[in-house]
Parts: C-alpha cells; structure tokens; sequence
C-alpha cells in the first residue's frame, strides 16, 4: 500500500499516507446546494482525511517567462463563476495572493463536494510566493485554504481579525493539516512583501472585518476590491463611505479589479438601514414566536437582529451549526454585544411566553437537514410550528435552490405559519454592489486599467460595459478567463492577455479525492441519474465454451422490476442469443467484443422497449 | 409474452400489446427543464408506445358516495405544483373536466419525463363524464391529454379554436390512439352537458383563445378563470378587459377558482403594451442582426414580432420545432397575419443584409440543443455569432433553470453579441395576474366560496389571504391538495374539504412506462447520482463452496479507477475475506445473507476510504 505505483501515462504517483480510521472531517453547511444532495443527509462526521499530495508533473514549462519589470496578473478562479475566488500578482520575484476560495457545486458537477481554483501555476511557482491576503471571512474566499495551503508551502496569511478567526475556526476542522500563519492586520496597515508594499482598505459588505487590498508598484496601484457594497441614503453613500474612498484621492491607481456579481442590477441596492428598519419593526411588532432565517454569512444583520432582539426583551434561541460558530467567533472578536442571558438554549424555550422568543435559524435555502427544513418537515426537537409563529426569511434564494425553497415555504405555510420574505417586503440586501454603486466606487478609485472580477462571463462583461460608459478605453480593460495570463507592460502603459494559459482544468473534492474533474466519472453519474444502469453477466464454461445458464440481469434505478417482468424475460433472452452467437462465431477468444456486443444490443433493445438508455455493464465470467 | 403475468400482490396484469418496432413517439421540447436532462441529446425519435392499459383494482370504493344535490369538486394536479392541471366538478350524475395538463419536473424525480394528474377518481366514476373543458392551449393544460383520455373513456373535449389546433397538434405525435372528438366554442357559447350547463369567456393571457368557464348549478355559477392576467395602462384595465367581466354583473357566483401563480408579486404587472412598444423599437433600431428568443408558449408575442418585423421589412427565420409548430398552428387558425415572403429558410440567410434580418429561435431556458444553445455553442448549423449581433431574450428564468440560463448568456456574450433581458429592460411580462390585478378580477366575479388554484401551497395560502382582504370569512375559502375532496353542500350554503382523499400519489412518465412514482427507483437515482455505483462478483465453486477466484469489482460514477488502483485492490481483499468468513461459517446456504454481509462491509470501507456511499451490488454466482 506504500508501494509508490506506475499510472498509465507511466509518471510515478505517491501513495497516499496511512489513514487513521479515526479522523473525521466535518463538511461546512453549504450556501451554493446540490439540488440532488439536499434530497439526502448531510455527511459530516464521515471521511478520513482527504490527499494532499501533487503530481509532480510540471505543467507550466510552456508557458513564457515574466520580464523584468512587467506584472503578471492571474485568476486561479473566480471569473468564470460565482466562487472559489483566487487572484495572484507576480512582480519581479514576488508572487501575492489574493483570496482563496471554494464554490460549491455546479449543473454538471454532479455529487462534487467543492470545486477548487486550479493552483498548478503556483504550485510551479511556489518558491515566489510571499503571502496569502484575504480579504473577508465567507467560503468562497477562504474555503479552499485547507486544501491549497499545502500544495502553494503554506505561505503567511495576512487578514483582518474576524476574517482570521472564520479561518482558524475552519482549519480546525482538518487537524492533520500543518498550522497556518496567520497575520492579523488592520486597515491602514502597510506590509512589505517581496518586492511588493501592500496596503489595505475597509469595504462595506455582509460580514465584519472586509477589505479591499492595494498593491503598490512602481507604476501605480493595483486595487482589488473584495466583495462590497456602500452604505446609502436614497442613493447617497454615507459619510463613512465617502472618508475610506479618500484614501484613493491624489493617488495613481494602476489597475482596478472589482466585484461583479450585481453589476447587472441597476441603481443602488437597498440599503442596510432600511432593512434594519424593517426587521427592527417586525422584532418589535411580531405578537407570537418569531423564527428569523438569514444566511449565516449575513454576519453583521445577524448581530443586529441579537442586539434588537435583547432590546425588546426577547430571549433569541441559535439553531444551525453555521449560525451558532459565527456566533462564538463574533464572541472571540469582541463584537458580539448582547448579555449572555440573552442567548438561551433550545430546551429551556419552554420557560418562556412564545412572544418573548426569537429563533434564530439556518437553512433558508431548503437544505432538508437544517434547522429550518427540519421545523418544515416536523422533526426538530424542540419547535413545532402553530399558526401563531412568524418566520422571517431575511434572505434572497441563490440560483439554483428556487425548487428547494418553494418547497420549504409550502411546508412551513402548511403548518399555519405566517411568513414574510423578501418578496413581501425590504428584508434582505444582497452584500454586493448594484451598478450605480460600482459607478460611484469606480469614481472614486479612477483607474487607469479594468478587470472585472467576482462573477460569471457575462456579468464581467456587463461590469466591463460599465466603466466604457466612464470613458475608459476598449484596450484598458480586460475581461479575464480563468487561468488567464494578464500583464501589464511596458512600463505600466500597456494591459495585455496572452494566448498561453495557465492550467485551468476544474479541480473538485469528491468524497476524500482531491483532483481534476474526471468528465467520465461525471457522465456516467448524469446517465445514471436519469435512467438507472442495468447489469448482464453471464457466465461460461471455460472448456466447452458455453453459456452455463442463462445470464443474470441487475438493474437499478432503471424500471421498476416488480412490475417489469416480461420487460427482463425478453431482455434475458435477447442477451443469452448475443451471448450464444457470439461463442457459436469463436467469441470466446474476444471477450471485450462479446462485451461490446452485449452492451449495444441491450442498449437498443431497451431503448427501443423503454425509451431509456441505462448504463449497461456486461460481465463475462469464466469458470 | 402475451401471457398475463401474476404480480405480488396477486393482481392480475393486462400485458401489453405487442410493440411495432417502427413506431416513432417524439417528445415535445420542455419547458420547465430537468437539468441533468439539459447535458444530453433530446430523446426524440426513439421508443414505442406507452402503456395505456389501468389496472383494474379499484382504489375509490372507501369514499363516500355524492349525495344528491351536493357539488363535489376535486383537484386532479395544479394545486401543489405548477404544473400537470385538471380539475373536475361532478354534480348529480354528471362530471365536468376542466384542462388535463402536464409537469415536467420535480426536485425528486430524476430522469422522469412528465407528471401526470392522477386521474384514478375519474377513471372509477367515467361513465359519469360528460365532457373536458380546456382554457387554453400550453401544455401544463393539455399536455396529460393524449396519456389520460384513453383511460377516462376518450369523452368529448371542448376548446377554442386555437387550443384545439393545439391539441390535435401534439395528438399527431401519438398516432397509435383513438381520435379525440373536439367541440370548438367561442367565448359565449352555451353549451349542456348532463346535469350541468356551461358557458365560456375570453381571458387575456399569453396564447390565442384563452378562456375561463363558467359551470351554472342550481346555487350559482361556478367559475374556474384558467390562467390569466389583465391588459392595462398604468394599472387601469383597458375597457376590453371591463367589458368581459361585465358577463359577471348580476349573476350570482356559487364559487371562483383561480390562478395563483404570481399572486405573491405586488401590484400590476408590466402591461404587454409596454413590453410591445420596447420590442418595437429594439426591432426598428437594432442596427445588425437580431436574435429573438421567446417562450414559444408566448404565441401572441410572437405573432407581434412577426407582424412588427414585416412593417420594418425585416425578413423572419424561424429556427426550433416548437416555434415552427406555433407559427404553422397559427396559419392555420387564420391568427398568421405577415405574408409568405416574410418568412424565409435559414439556408437563405446569406441572401440578405445583416439588419435586415431577425432570427426568431427557441431555447431561452438554456436547453442545450435547441436553436439558441447550438447557436451559443458554436453548433448551429446556419448561425455564428459576431459582435454585431443583438440578442433579445424577451422571457423570464423559469426556476430551476438559473444556472443553465447563466451559461447560455456567457456562452453568448463571449462571442461578443449584445444581449438583451428582462432584467435589463421591459421585455418580457408573465401571462399571470400579479396581486391588484387578481383583487380587480375578484371584485368584478364576486364569488360566495372561493378556491385558489394554479400554484405551489404557499401560493394558494398568498392567494387566499387576499381574498380574505376583501372581506371573505375564512370558512368560505379552501385551500385545496391534490386529490382533496371538496364540497358543497346544504343548497349551496356550506363549501366543506372532506377528510378522505382521491388517489393522489404521482403519476409518472419515465420512457415507456406510466405509472405511479417508484419511490425505490428514484432514491436509486439520487445516489447514483452523488456517488455512483460498485459491483462486486464473487464465483463460488457448488461443490467445494469456496470462491473460485478474488471477487470481480466494477464500478461506475464513483471514483475515477485509473487513479484508485490502490483502493481497488484493498477492496477486493476486503470482499474476499468477508466472503470467505461467510463460506467458513456455512454461509453458502444463505447467499442473501452474505450478500447483505458484503454489502454492509464494503459501504463502510468505502465511505471510510473516499466519503462516498455508492450503491453497492453484491452479486454471488454459484457454478
């Protein structure tokens, strides 16, 4: 098992170490869902630890040096998707980092637990790196730490201190991991790295401690802005808003890369302060049991709605993993404000009049095992809904779970719950800016060249549009590609793309196996789950070259056999007369052709009789 | 083959007929998508017949019988879903069918094709059917017909002309069945049907010929409105729309039923004047080629593009079945208003200028083989994309559908065409009411009991709340199930849900086979899906029971095999030892029992080794 093995391509692959059968990896809670796994457990609590190891295979030879002088910019992920965000900055020989995050699933990555960005450029390059900057706490930018850190030679970290707790908080959850460095830096603060002085700058988002970072170079910065929104009135950005923009005033800005993700959005979005307002109303007003579900990485409304809570003289009970860590880390990071007594646990619910209780649950998306889906389906412990309770969603539906949320609101509604959403009134804002918003940003920032990061190809090209309508030139702005390689030459007058790319392959988790997406693997699971598979094994005698018995059919998740009979009688004879014909032709002697054979004919057949296309397995024993 | 076949429960099955192997059922394109679905080549032009036959246990005896003078009404499908809508009032001995409509998907039916209404109660009681009333012509409303009739007793439909053309239009593609017999009606029409006499009004939606009906009892009118919005400037209904709730004034209405779809969507929708105008003058000013994609269930809005094209001079090429469908069903119901030369063969393309063309093309929803997804991925037989391409997606994002609808529009944008949305302008507006526009209906029919119909039960739950608004007590309204027996009783005094339910459990359309769901084939779906599958073989010699070599292992959409020898091999020997311990132990006289023994170790040992569970199949061939 220690044995190093020979793989196909005849490049030498390391055994994985021994795994204790005592590791447990526990699984975040997901945000982006796979439809088909929230139909089942989750499956924490399960797993060893997951490979570590790299290919040793370079795959970055090909690609042209960076000169003397010129920065090289590349997004490892982030800007094909909404996720697994990661930029990396190359001067001289200094490599920084942006970010490094996961995303978690998408339409033909079925049973993926994450997808990772494709680190092999600095997995090549590793000696170069100086630092890891994160510039906030969600998943998809810091997700992918335990999975990448080892492979880049666990560079420092430098973040902001609730950003550096949501990252140990995590790490903690891969114990065989080495420890990281984290450095704990706050805005203003400058930090040279390399060849590189790096600054970085409060942004308004969803959760505490968010940055922008700006990389100083010789020929002006390079800004990154992380995810941000602004704080407004009606449409006019705050005082504080308008002070952290200062820090751009009189300064030569290089090149600006922003958040796209709501670029598409007119105007501002709502403001927080309205949302306040509102939850503060409904807090105040609810005259039974009051059940608020928001994302948990909607860190900052979920404080506020802890603090307002304790102003009302309401007891808030925390149901949700996700919920009740962020909770503790907001503890840690002394921001959480609210008296202990405030917070009490599930059980003691009961000591209370169901007008002085808040709780404060996860799973507004539908997932089936969290808190709320649980209240939905009747089977959490403590809360049985009446028609007496209120259920704030204080929350937006991420694409791709509208099926899985309509299905919980018709559970909840069921149980005679009143609900408010944000369909009925102003209960949630997104944590990324509108267009208008960006217009202002982009203003304040005046740039000399764009890319447009955070979001899928469409929206950075919208993004893209944006800033051509401020006046900026075609040739200053690059919409990028994942894996693309961007630099800025000539002494930082020219922004180009190269036709080189750095490897881009989609690289996902998948149970313990950490790799590049195996296409086949996902097609067969998309065969699979659309018309089932189906198995014909047939066994022969090795001397006299025949069929000892009629061949076996197994199928599942194809018919339903009970009721498919006559279905498997024809099937079994038609594959005992390929199986005949074939051995009657000297078969014997090409047992993958009998295979092919069966596979096609069976194909067909059920077609044909079903108008499914099972995945078909022959097996061909002989004994 | 002919044989009947005993089942489990000892019933007796009718065998099928036998299958000509030339018959072709096409499938019509969908429009609430199944995603994985999307990934694969439409099945058309594949399998035989569907099975027609019904089992003959009989599964409504349990419920009460209808008493003289009372009205029942049951809910077949629409009032949990959107979707698979049929409705039936039955009154003395008469019953009354309004639509008989499909569902395309759900979250937990993997590789399913249709849902069904199940229609047991009716198939129990047809010899009291008098006739099936359509609204309209989308195929949520007649899709179920050609699957249901033959088993209802093939009774008499009654339609407007479009929705007749449309009927008979999909009947085409099934052409093993007994002809239909269509009445068409006009708006207007009286027509007696058994105990019950029924009129019909125009209603404004998204098709031709969109009606609702209006069933007289001795207590009032039952009206059902089918799916409908209102035309309006600025929120005032336009006088056409007053005019035909006039019908309603001074008549008495027993009860309503109505579409709850956008019931939660405040105010008035965007009127179709408005989207209209905007289509107008994206038609005259785009200055190169343009790419319309509509729903093709929006044939009046197709019907104005066409129309507006010809007065620009813009010669049309329509590209998908559908939209031809639509066009050619038009033409026929005399509704085509634009001269031949209009519409050209896209082969002719390259006969015109650029601005002189607009290319009318399905596929807004991302699907990947209609006309706008081979035209995104470059596949399109007569269409490239340039940067002077315009793209107007004049339609929404039917749930479920997100992710595809963002990669069609990255797909898209890349090649460099300039898109259009909803999201950007007005260009699109729903064929259902919003809130105000259903309060504005409610007061012109003023109905005595009311039930929502036509959504998802948090809908229904939205949609009665606003008719509470106007005053109506709460035992007045029912918010119905599928399958819930509704009546109304004591003169038409009293509307009561009763306790017993019609047979309500979904009825399927996987390939060939109809019927009710396999909830076991299903879940063997989802986790093939996630985790794929594992064979394990093992030969065992009937004279020495010993296994005659290391068991066979095969696997599928698991893990990737070339990179998993190590795991392979450990697993084999796991399975070994298992089976062997069981043959030491006597266990060859219990193969199930060690085919359990081998399935439970090697779940365990995998989901230790990868965090996977596939589904295991042991499989024991005794030789």
């Amino acid at each position: 098992m220690s044995t190093p093995l020979t793989n196909t391509t005849g490049e030498e692959i390391i055994s994985r170490p021994e795994e204790s059968q005592q590791s447990i990896i526990k699984k975040p809670e997901r945000t982006y869902m796979n439809k088909s796994r929230n139909s089942r457990p989750p499956r924490s609590m399960v797993g060893p630890k997951f490979d570590t190891t790299v290919s040793t295979k370079r795959e970055t030879d090909h690609l042209p040096p960076l000169k003397d002088g010129d920065i090289r910019i590349i997004h490892l992920g982030g800007v094909e998707e909404i996720g697994r965000n990661m930029s990396m900055i190359e001067y001289k020989d200094s490599i920084v980092i942006v970010d490094c995050g996961v995303q978690f699933t998408e339409t033909n990555t079925p049973g993926i637990d994450f997808i990772l960005p494709n680190t092999r450029y600095l997995e090549e390059h590793k000696h170069k790196i100086k630092a890891v900057l994160v510039t906030h706490g969600h998943l998809d930018h810091i997700g992918a730490i335990p999975y990448i850190m080892p492979r880049i030679g666990n560079p420092q970290i430098y973040a902001r201190l609730f950003t550096s707790l949501m990252i140990k908080k995590r790490q903690e959850e891969f114990p065989h991991l080495s420890p990281l460095t984290i450095n704990v830096v706050e805005r203003g603060d400058t930090v040279t790295l390399g060849d590189l002085k790096v600054r970085f700058f409060g942004v308004t988002h969803a959760i505490p401690d968010s940055m922008g970072i700006i990389i100083e170079t010789p020929y002006g910065d390079i800004v990154h802005t992380g995810d941000l929104r602004l704080e407004h009135n009606d449409g006019i950005p705050t005082d504080d808003e308008v002070d952290r923009y200062k820090t751009f005033e009189n300064r030569n800005t290089l090149l600006l890369m922003a958040d796209s993700t709501n670029c598409e959005n007119p105007g501002f979005s709502i403001s927080d302060a309205v949302v306040y307002r509102n939850i503060e109303a409904i807090i105040r007003d609810t005259p039974g049991r009051l059940i608020i579900s928001t994302f948990a990485s909607q860190v900052e409304r979920m404080l506020f709605m802890l603090e307002t809570a304790e102003r009302y003289g309401k007891k808030v009970i925390i149901e949700g993993r996700s919920m009740k860590t962020n909770v503790e880390i907001s503890k840690l990071a002394n921001m959480l404000k609210v008296k202990p007594e405030t917070l009490i646990p599930s059980e003691d619910m009961v000591r209370y009049p169901e007008n002085k209780l808040i709780i404060l649950a996860t799973g507004q998306q539908g997932e089936e095992f969290a808190a709320l889906g649980r209240i939905a389906s009747k089977t959490h412990k403590f809360v049985r809904l009446t028609p007496r309770d209120t259920i704030l969603m204080s929350s937006s539906v991420v694409p791709g779970n509208e099926r899985a949320v309509q299905n919980l609101k018709d559970k909840l509604s069921r149980q005679g719950a009143h609900l408010i959403h944000y369909k009925t009134s102003d209960v949630h804002s997104s944590g990324h800016a509108n267009a208008d918003e960006l217009l202002w940003i982009h203003r304040k920032i005046h740039p000399k060249f764009f890319i447009p990061v955070h979001g899928y190809h469409y929206m950075l090209r919208v993004h893209a549009d944006l800033e051509r309508k401020l006046g900026m030139l075609e040739e200053n702005i690059v919409i990028p590609d994942n894996g693309m390689l961007i630099e800025i030459r000539e002494g930082g007058t020219k922004i180009i793309s190269l036709k080189e790319k750095a490897p881009g392959e989609m690289i996902v988790v998948d149970g313990t196996s950490v790799g590049k997406i195996q296409d086949v693997v996902m097609r067969d699971r998309q065969t699979l789950a659309e018309d089932g598979m189906f198995v014909v094994i047939g066994v022969i005698d090795s001397h006299t070259h025949q069929l000892k018995k009629s061949p076996d059919l197994i199928s599942r998740g194809f018919v339903y056999l009970k009721e498919s009979q006559d279905l498997l009688y024809q099937t079994r004879l038609l594959t005992k007369k390929v199986i005949d014909d074939s051995l009657a032709r000297g078969g014997y002697s090409n047992l993958d052709q009998m295979k092919q054979d069966i596979a096609e004919a069976t194909t067909k057949f059920l077609l044909q009789k079903t108008a499914k296309r099972p995945v078909i397995i022959p097996v061909i024993i002989s004994v």
